[in-house]
């Protein structure tokens, strides 16, 4: 195994709605010649959005909306560029779920919840540089 | 927001015995000072595992073990290589929950589930070739 991870499939109640708060937040989708899945270029990896019922079928697990077990990060460059992707979300009508704060590791984290209630970080982490093109490499 | 994901995180009821996992598939953990996380280095993106009640405090959601939301991907170099990872974690401690297969959608896909019951996806693509480096660049 390569150290990869190709796509993330968030499941959703509303694809149409889904697509249309991911592209308020300014992801492209791609690939649209698949109508019933929706994707989104990121950083080398693709973002990808599929109905709970046909999620949950694919993937022989119940599905639904259990929220909490996995999330998502963004790591911005700046904790007022933090503070500007949580309004973007939240005007693109996403919920706050937890205030930018003064995180206890050091760094500076709020949540939203997307339209399907899929937790997303957002943070300043100074001791995790971003590079030019937005990735991350870890040090040692 | 630009097209970016910077961490995924799982979920974890034994950080020691996930780590053993990720371990045993390959992955490298780094930034080893923080001793309550572990941290992967993926192609631009990280891999975390947290405690589930960690992470349940972290985002102020119910946590838990709630798979089927979410699920991570990972396209493999032909069907041939999808076998292969697949029997890797199996043989690394995963559970083989879906057997490969050759998919509705033209590809050829299968399931195992992690050590603490997260979906992997493990897939051949052909309509989604990989770049060498091993990410993804969608077609339009």
């Amino acid at each position: 195994m390569e150290p990869r991870i190709s796509i993330v499939t968030l499941g959703t109640a509303d694809l149409g709605a889904a697509c249309t708060f991911w592209e308020a937040m300014g992801l492209e989708r791609k690939a649209k010649s698949t109508p019933s899945m929706a994707f989104f270029q990121l950083n080398g990896l693709v973002l990808g959005l599929y109905p709970f019922d046909k999620l949950a079928k694919d993937c022989h697990l119940p599905g639904g909306q259990p929220a909490g077990a996995t999330t998502i990060a963004y790591n911005a460059r700046s904790e007022a560029d933090a503070d500007a992707i949580l309004a973007q979300a939240v005007a693109a009508g996403a919920t706050l779920h937890v205030p930018a704060h003064k995180a206890f590791w050091g760094g500076y984290s709020g949540y939203f919840l997307d339209p399907d209630g899929h937790p997303w970080e957002v943070a300043y982490n100074p001791f995790f540089p971003l590079n030019d093109d937005g990735t991350v490499t870890l040090p040692d």
